[in-house]
């Protein structure tokens, strides 16, 4: 039998050998940086046209009149290769003339916008102001980028992340970005979560898939957005067998960002236990480090499944190891 | 007297022995690359206060979902002195990643948009998406560059020049940068300004200064739209005997541009001659270059004085030469 097949096909042998875990169909739920190293993992170890991505996106904020949706771009260029991987967001070897110019005018630069990253957010405000819905301009960038697996914002309709803080309400972005996540968290609000619609695909993909993974991602402003669409979370009550969440926890510290802190700030313990208590309702399986391996009890009484696997996720090597590990279990 | 003044202050001393065409009020009508060489050199040997320049925006266009001024960026990056000058347009040591990546979503990219040049675009239209006038958004970016000039768009309302050609009408742009001026022009209108108001100012600007010049700019698509703009033309012609039109052909040829080609595919004389003809009724006194000194009989007989200065301005030297002429005239 002739194996030689073109550059990027895979030979019929390996199709034919591959294992059943590689066929699953795989829905994710993610927020941006943190979800994005366990996304790429999954990306390269299973067909990424079986993978669905249901992105967060509560973080988004129009600036300068553009339309800007972070996550959806990190777990984007992060698929296509192009991310810079050192800050986990944006272009690799990116410029910034664009914004250094728009301070210049007197606009506000403490968002970082890149030249490249700039052309997305052109691309998506021009989509838009077309008449074309989010999910239709996140599917012509990831297209245009060569991302294979399908990336559907959580709602076509706006959910801006509200931080209600001692400083008063703040948009997601100016507590995390502008003021580094220092105001004390006294709440959260998703506005207009009540009215917004799931993106078509995304309670189909939640309903069809083989599994679905919660990816380590803040609990609080990167999942807890996307469960607050109508119907999501019901509908991963009613799979909730096929639930895989990853804890964002490790050694009651955040792999990534604030969720320790914000935990501990609402009352929550900013513990594995602590997540797991957020997602008990709608979790078959609970992943934690084996950092946290004295917590399984504790998790395992609120009816979850526990699985211990290396969460931190530094090298690629570890991302494929961890995705490997969740389509085998 | 201590004459020592804080760097970038002019001296008393120069002030008390200014000349007094140098306290003469100027307003300019200009369009863009080849206006700019002459706005330079009276921007540098005049009091730039005194000086007003009313802006072709027959060029403008939305392209991307971004407002786009050519002629007004031209004008005020040449005179903040960060223009790229081999070029005449954009700023100086351009990058164009963004451009590059918003042809990588699939969208046009004829139309050169450098990374520093989309902030000023991004700038404008979130001023005009606030609310904000056409002339207030140039306000606001000459004054972030410096530019101590006014600059005034000729409407704050829409005039886009539409080139009805062989090929069917095209916008302008895309008639002289996609289409590389190769279509043959049939016709040419100022789409909506016969309901476009001046902005305001301009009036008062032709009202009130103690000259007024014509810049050597394309007379059909340059100074056309802003004498197409309701009063500009008639006020011009009460105030005949105060402007000064210089030629923008020499020797029969364009200083910069399709002017010539322009003229005669409209059936115009592509000369000085065929210039102050259409100049004639609002025109007192037109400049021609010594080139072009056969023609001065017959320009007279159009009832205009013609005056003979070196037109062709390469160097700044040219540039503040002719300036100081027109002022001195």
């Amino acid at each position: 039998m002739d194996t030689r097949v073109a550059p990027g096909l895979r030979p019929l042998t390996e199709l034919f050998s591959m294992s059943p875990e590689k066929k699953l169909k795989i829905t994710a739920l993610a927020g941006g940086v943190g979800a994005s190293k366990l996304l790429l993992g999954l990306y390269q170890v299973m067909d990424p046209r079986l993978l669905t991505i249901i992105v967060n996106t509560g973080d988004d904020i129009v600036l300068h009149g553009l339309k800007i949706s972070p996550d959806l771009d990190i777990v984007t260029y992060t698929l296509a290769g192009v991310v810079d991987s050192a800050r986990g967001w944006g272009f690799r070897s990116e410029t910034f003339h664009s914004l250094k110019r728009l301070a210049g005018y007197g606009r506000s630069n403490w968002f970082n916008l890149g030249d490249r990253d700039l052309a997305t957010h052109i691309h998506r405000t021009a989509l838009l102001a077309e008449g074309k819905t989010l999910s239709q301009a996140a599917d012509s960038i990831r297209t245009a980028l060569g991302v294979k697996s399908r990336i559907l914002p959580m709602s076509d309709d706006p959910v801006p992340t509200i931080i209600d803080s001692n400083e008063g309400p703040l948009h997601f972005q100016e507590y995390l970005v502008k003021r580094r996540a220092e105001p004390v968290v006294q709440g959260i609000r998703f506005e207009g979560a009540d009215s917004a619609r799931p993106t078509p695909g995304v309670l189909e993909a939640i309903h069809d898939a083989d599994r679905i993974i919660i990816c380590p991602s803040n609990p609080l402003i990167s999942i807890g957005p996307v469960l607050a669409v109508p119907y999501v979370r019901e509908l991963l009550r009613a799979r909730r067998e096929k639930v895989f969440a990853v804890c964002p926890i490790v050694g009651g510290k955040s792999l990534k960002g604030p969720s320790d802190k914000m935990l501990a700030q609402l009352g929550h313990q900013p513990t594995a236990l602590g997540v797991a208590k957020l997602y008990a309702d709608f979790t078959g399986a609970f992943v934690i480090d084996p950092a946290d391996k004295a917590q399984v009890t504790a998790i395992s009484a609120l009816g979850m499944k526990v699985a211990i696997l290396p969460t931190v996720m530094k090298t690629l090597s570890q991302k494929r190891k961890l995705a490997r590990a969740l389509l085998q279990l």
